[in-house]
């Protein structure tokens, strides 16, 4: 039988450690010239969100994170995350 | 006398409702072919993180936003989700 229950997920995929970060250090360097200053560290990375059908939350997290990194993140440079957040709202 | 507490941020981008996501669409009917079946309206967006310096976590969040509003998203076509993750860790 097919899983009835949906779920939305948020995948965030982020350069891992090490792994160097032009546009989040362009970003940084931007930042004092208008104003903003004391930001540091900054990564750039990508988040996505969507829903799937599951039997229940950890179906839906084994699922969500087969997506993630299958298609999502490039695992050689990025880490992923992957957390269910709710229900999907009907409609 | 500047601020001397350290806080980590995340600032998630997505593009506003209503507004056409062909990264999103792109990697939705790309699943069922290997294999993901049931996943429904994939969002492609951006995850920023980083640090700063505040008196405490309302400026953080304050000056955040600013990032946020001024440089991470294009407010036309994209919202700005802005969040205090912790204090920074020293080192």
């Amino acid at each position: 039988m097919a899983p009835t229950q949906r779920f939305t997920l948020l995948v965030e995929v982020q350069l891992r450690a090490g792994i160097s970060d032009p546009q989040g250090a362009t970003i940084e360097r931007a930042l004092p010239g208008i104003g903003l200053d004391g930001v540091s560290r900054v990564r750039a990375g990508k988040a996505f969100r969507f829903e799937l059908s599951a039997d229940d939350e950890a179906a839906a997290l084994l699922l969500g994170t087969q997506v993630a990194e299958r298609v999502l993140a490039n695992p050689v440079i990025e880490d992923a995350t992957v957390t269910v957040t709710g229900p999907a709202v009907a409609g």
